[in-house]
């Protein structure tokens, strides 16, 4: 872990108060994500860490819809490799898919989440694309605040640039 | 315009079919902005291109949440500016806003989408913006499909790197 990255990543997001989580539980931390996506010299070296714990053989990267395209985007330019964005529902016109992007069935992909306290909803992005015949090698978070234990007990791989587990 | 990277794009995403819009209107071609913009060469020289449509004093980039994110992403690793991200509604948990990132009042921001049939979802953005004490110097969109004229018509400043009107 690079401890100056996870320095800068909690002062330019941590905020004190109290919030409602979106799994409805409160806390008084809370990381507000688009503070670090969204200023350029931060989400330039967080997707270069994201990028050196791609696995060999990882073709595609994906992203569940929301604040974590802003990150596999910058890994995208990064890297090379093509996206995948997994809706949370399937889109009401046009294509009406719930993958958008590039995910052909077969591809060796590596789903990209900003902060994960549950897992969830990461967890249900990767089944999705799993139900589209991608194969998921690895679930990588940019902030584990918990949902790593949850997606390793579900059978994934999961990698984290910073580990910040609730206190309380 | 690149006439070049206008045909690329076009390539990349335009798809042939029956297509019901976000309008409620039919098409018989419909631009899958998620193909050209999950593509990351495409994604880089759309960035550039993007960048080079922001006026003199521009010191935030925005985008509407959705496919944009990835466009303003690869925007703001380009020019190094921060980024607000408009959602359609308030956040229903933790800080509850509705412009999430980098929006300070009296900021002067360019607003980037990706493609723009009507212009009501971007005006939408815009007015949040606003309202948010935010000064919208100009809106760039990547791929003009008409939003433009009812943007303009409604007093901004529009700028594009496609024109494509819909033929029919």
């Amino acid at each position: 872990m690079n401890d100056d990255l996870v320095r800068r990543l909690v002062e330019a997001s941590e905020l004190h108060g109290d919030f409602e989580l979106s799994s409805g539980r409160r806390s008084s931390v809370y990381f507000d994500k688009f503070l670090f996506l969204t200023e350029p010299p931060l989400l330039r070296e967080l997707a270069s860490e994201v990028a050196k714990l791609l696995p060999p053989g990882t073709d595609h990267l994906a992203a569940p819809e929301g604040a974590a395209t802003l990150l596999v985007a910058a890994v995208s330019l990064e890297t090379d490799l093509r996206v995948a964005v997994v809706r949370k529902e399937p889109k009401a016109y046009g294509t009406r898919s719930q993958v958008e992007g590039h995910a052909p069935a077969g591809a060796v992909m590596v789903l990209i989440e900003d902060v994960s306290t549950t897992g969830r909803q990461v967890r249900r992005a990767a089944e999705v694309l799993q139900t589209a015949g991608v194969t998921v090698a690895r679930i990588v978070l940019a902030i584990d605040r918990g949902g790593a234990d949850h997606l390793r007990s579900a059978g994934y791989d999961v990698e984290a640039v910073a580990v910040l587990r609730p206190t309380g």
